[in-house]
């Protein structure tokens, strides 16, 4: 269960709208998925840049509407995120916004730069500050530091520097810039509600406001929305999309559209696919949920066996609940879920998930499953093994703490004690996650594959395969 | 969708368990369900009982893992109420507890009393004052004025006074009783963990605390658990069974065990009798989350249309998401649901639903999927017209909201634009809930029907299907 | 030092004034140092009552401006108390407001009952339930109990029932009550803003909201305040006054007049006799902060030695302030209060305190004085000693925690550690405090010669006098 | 009053003591008077700094004690200072704590750089980015950029860049370094507990902690404390030493020594130096409280005239009373203090205050006093008038609003409504400020004689003169 990945963030902005740092709240809400952790909005009035950031749940940091009060203005840009506890908790919150020379400046970053490190021992090395661990810190020096008049020409020029993955969107009094990377990672949309563009992470937060999809922002495409309208430029780096194939698997909503395709329906194909290639004979199929609910659907479709929703998820399980300390049980996955024993008792059981990252909640799982009265527990995972670490934003556990990287599937299958496991292959999740206007390798699946499509400074790489 | 009606309540208790508070704890977690707007736990130490209680979700209000060093002892009882806001709804906060002649007395009350306004000015005329607005203070004072010097005594001379739905858990210093009401109008189970017992609304609240399920409570029944162990005794005044259906249909969870049966079943065969009842012709069966899933897996199954998930719910979705006040629209359900394209776009939907109460949600539903592109929507619904309020423990609206109680059917598909709407009729209701033990009409359908099976005071009774 | 002494209250109504609440808010603010533990206010807009409290100051319990919001009315009464802490605190919160069987009802009350254990017991065996330890509670039952008519002869027949300290304002949808017992213990004034009456403990209260002062509530009298204007009844029980000494001493602000007569000026008396009776040969005269103040001047007027503020106090402590629990010390009295070295070094110091409770602080003070370099320590108590536990509403520690209960002066002289120690004869306070139509000894001066003039249960006082 | 006045900030910091987090706690809460808006500790455990800031009196923002874990380590700093309101107000909570190049880096600081401004800029022209609006960031991206390698150096280095007013406590993994400007404007003391050394603002702090003074920080010196014990450096510009002579007059608390001499002597001093200067026929001496105090116990001394406390505070005044927003009048100064009638009433009063800032509070005082009855009031300010705002660190309302810059004393004397006004001449001050080892005009006295002993960029005074 992917549970266990952490997206590294979502984004959104409004240019043009007089109810800018709401929208972009409700923009935020329906990004949620995305980091859950920390959030924050800025906006401006047109002369000055003010924000509101904090640790907690976009409906938490935003809970006092007074706060929209110190958020005026016609443009805002906001972001929520992963991060991790006490004050560099709070020190990490994004977007940054700083004064420069050339005034006010906001930025709020989606992804991760392989060569941050570097850049950032070369500005300190210059005498730069850093009052955060975050990347789009670094981001901020670069384009302080640049002389260039022209913010677009700085924002090209920075590009030229960093390497990763990177959408941002950058907000200064007068300007809404948003940047996707060469390799187009991760999805970054524009939009439309009324006269106003909006930029999102994904489709579902243009839904919720009740925007109109207009198109992706492009891999390597620079779009400037201001009182002049949108004018796009090209970055001046060049490279072959790779889209993040894991956004299919696990971290876009279903109801969103991401690279060209509905999440719903490529998910569904995956466990079409599934179904196909690991068929077992067994009474009922039960997505692990959320992720695994869709991939269930189309493995029951494929294979004629009955889907049921056989584990009950805690619908008020949050960041919020705590286990009290006192307890001398650990209860673990029971929180999050509970199984329907009518639909498990005397079944052959088939669970689909859509990855195993340490295989210490699908060990649970499977023995929840059992113990509500299952005569079987095949487990399918809608996508490969999850072998190699990714390190273009997600924030996955360093690679010894990957089941995959060290053990076989067999090994696996003993270790969560199922009676059978099957994984889809690559071709597979490559043929169902297949885009539009693309070739079917074209997508990052390093995670799978061990492909990594911006290479790493190369003591960094080796470290940091070592390490993670 | 039956989110616009409320639970009244859900209890939990534990006796001779050390960490009686933080197993309640959990308990009440698990019965979130039931009341989401306060909660509240009574312990006892054996001979003192103390309380923590608020308004809020379990997780907010037991926050603080500081409380429960303030609750110590072996028992406790715990209960989730849904309430109105500001003082009000801090005052009406339960377990409620006393001093009295006796020493300490915590009561937990889910259901309504029929009589309870009739008792409450008689015991006003005595001298008695109140600080809440809930029946439970009624039977406190009731409790607290009779002279019998057994509480056992004392609780069944309460019962033959008070009338209507009541499901209570009692704690003293040495003493937890649980008591159902003659008609079982709402669900109370036995459990064990380790040597301690358990009761709670649910068996959901003994999963997670990974406790067994003994057998329920028998309407009429008071339990006492104590040093001695378990005492079972007959309430003097006996009715026929009639269970609450409409636990069935929507209150209880899916994974729960309710009068002997699993909701989730019950749901399943709900949805397959409802596709025999009103086919139609379609592509596509669409639940309305959460509560109309397992029925339209079943309408699914029994009509061979493809079930999918066309309408994603927003997970991070609470009580707290509060819609910016200056705000120019209003969100509405696009907060909690957002459709599927894919799923929806030129396809026969069918949507699969529990109940329509006003009708303006289901209005907005239908709404919703037709932008998504629906060639055609038609509504199911797996339960008979929503008619009569209930004056058993479930807040519905008045009887002039419900849409059902003065519109017929073509009216209200009108209303809410469906192509077609189809009801299961009350027959196919009974038919699916039916109980191992009891005959086809043995259950409070009295929302459905107007058949309330325990009276209440004429004048009241009049005034109050006026004014509900 | 008497902080280790406790208020029980500070009480404050008001009629007819469309800022009721936020009149009360300044009044209860002015009287916070009559109870700092919780507070609250009751306010009616003529049809219903509303309430807001909890534990905390007033700045803190109302810093929300919103509740302001959810006390609408022209009326209103408030509360300030010291409570014990957790959900007790909570529960005890005042005014208490009911539902009874005339409507609703909100008391408040300052002092304490002596037989209000009894009347608790006689109520419970009669089937009262109680949700505080207040007396307060015991008077609302009281009230609601009695089947009279008439709530001004309810309020009298309770009266006759009930036995101590009690100052009460009482509060309905249309009308405000104030009672002070027939002994007169604890002060209540009437004042006047505008065209609206207004009730409170002290002066100060009616200072601050620029109100004028009319007159005290006479000792026996009850005064209701309606749409018809003032009407002041008798109360049945008489009694020969015996205001309490203590609030000259130390309760009440010396801005505040009481009884008639202005404390300061009291307590510049009583520091004049006390250097009358027990004086010394030394440098400078130095107040223990801040209730000594007055005092102090008045014994250097008296004694013709300089009077220099020798200890600093620490304008930011309060009930906030919480020690480093890990602390390798105990910061004590240094956390509020500091030496003034230039002041006190090679000098002989006279400290001016108004009391020795435990001890314990003032034998601090004099270590920290001397380590300040005091050449002596004299310590010169502005009332005799302490020897008899209060019943009437001050919290005093149990009798044998008031170190001059079982020590003789000189004992005490060597724990504290100072050179000499002098007290003011009972004789001398008398003549300071002495009030314009009364007797020199019509006070209740009980904790200094232990004659309590309203007499309690037998068994019951030999309890207390050994318990406390 | 100078009430109206905000000191800048207060510090401290301490070196080697296993409790360091909490005596830095401690310590900022004695130097609470410093500051009331922000504060902050950051902690050093030898190889790491964290930090825990917020807006807030010290004793909110460390209410948790929780946070003292989140600052382990044997060395820390800590900050109090007045802010702004709104995120604003947070994100220039001090001490900033940054990472660069040589690791982890914090700063804290007291006083005001005239040419902050001048810097910044150039700064910003280099690319630097601003997170706050502080002198402090300033300060740090001069350390940063400085390519030299010893952090010594390069503090050094810095204060030949930065004017004005400074004192710092600077915090590494490994030392912590006190420096104070050439001119030695604020205090900085030395003091020692235990065997750890300790940095604070003023002595009050050494005194809580119970440390001992050992000696002021030079004007002009750095101090670095590691493990190698203390070395002292001095600072490469020279300057006459200038110390603040408001320090004296309002600043610091009585309790403290402050360039060498103790506070409260020397405002006994400055009050009868202006009774010798400002002599009056009166019968009672009043102080303004709390600066005036110590001054009037000097004029009633060298007067013969009594003194009196007759204006009382309220102790519960803090930050956080928030006037009830609905209210129809403005209570203002009567919240914080109100008047003992029998003091005044009939009396030639004489009051006596630090200074006279707008004159608003001063005029509303002197009408209270009269209400109170005073047959006379007699206002005497124990410094010369305020026409010059302060560059150095204190934040004096803008020239204008300096009543003293655009009336005369008669015309200011009219404004009050007093029957008189008398200023103490600075040749008074002086005398009462003089120094061990200063000339009698070696202060920095600027607010008063407007001679600046640091210039400012001529551009920014013409500016600052006009704005101020």
């Amino acid at each position: 269960m992917a549970d266990e990945l952490k997206h590294e963030c979502g984004l959104f902005g409004i240019y043009g709208h007089r109810e800018a740092a709401n929208l972009t709240y409700l923009g935020l809400y329906a990004l949620q998925h995305r980091g859950q952790e920390s959030c924050g909005i800025v906006a401006s009035d047109g002369s000055r840049l003010t924000a509101h950031r904090g640790p907690g749940l976009v409906a938490d940091v935003f809970r006092n509407p007074a706060v929209f009060n110190s958020l005026p203005g016609q443009s805002a840009i906001g972001h929520v995120r992963y991060s991790t506890t006490g004050e560099s908790g709070a020190k990490n919150c994004q977007p940054i916004v700083v004064d420069y020379s050339r005034g006010g400046l906001a930025v709020a970053h989606n992804g991760n730069l392989v060569n941050a490190l570097d850049l950032r021992k070369d500005l300190e090395r210059q005498g730069s500050i850093f009052s955060s661990s975050t990347d789009t810190e670094v981001i901020i020096h670069l384009l302080a530091r640049d002389q260039t008049e022209s913010l677009l020409e700085r924002i090209r020029n920075v590009t030229t520097v960093i390497r990763g993955a990177y959408c941002l969107v950058v907000l200064t009094e007068s300007r809404l810039i948003a940047v996707r990377d060469p390799n187009g990672f991760h999805p970054l949309v524009l939009g439309k509600v009324g006269n106003s563009h909006v930029v999102a992470s994904e489709t579902c937060a243009l839904d919720l406001i009740e925007a109109t999809y207009v198109r992706d922002i492009e891999p390597g495409e620079m779009l400037e929305i201001s009182e002049r309208g949108l004018r796009s430029f090209e970055l001046p780096e060049k490279a072959a999309p790779s889209p993040c194939i894991f956004e299919f698997i696990y971290f876009a909503r279903p109801d969103s559209t991401v690279f060209g395709r509905q999440v719903y329906t490529v998910r569904q194909e995956l466990g079409r696919q599934l179904a196909k290639e690991c068929p077992v004979e067994a009474d009922v199929i039960i997505p692990v949920p959320d992720s695994g609910t869709a991939s269930a659907i189309g493995f029951a479709e494929q294979s004629g066996i009955p889907f049921q929703l056989g584990l009950m998820r805690n619908h008020y399980v949050g960041r919020t609940f705590i286990e009290p300390s006192q307890s001398i049980r650990h209860f673990g996955v029971k929180i999050k879920l509970n199984p329907v024993r009518d639909v498990i008792e005397g079944k052959r059981v088939v669970l689909v998930d859509d990855s195993i990252v340490r295989g210490t909640t699908s060990r649970k799982i499977v023995k929840m499953v059992r113990q509500a009265g299952a005569k079987e527990v095949h487990m399918r995972i809608s996508s490969p093994p999850t072998s190699f670490p990714c390190f273009y934003g997600i924030d996955t556990p360093n690679r010894k703490e990957l089941i995959s990287s060290s053990h076989s599937i067999e090994e696996i299958n003993n270790y969560i004690t199922s009676d059978t496991l099957g994984y889809l292959s690559l071709a597979g999740v490559r043929q169902a996650c297949r885009m539009p206007e693309l070739g079917l390798s074209d997508f990052c699946d390093a995670c799978f594959s061990g492909r990594y499509p911006v290479k790493f400074p190369k003591l960094d790489t080796e470290l940091q395969l070592d390490l993670f």
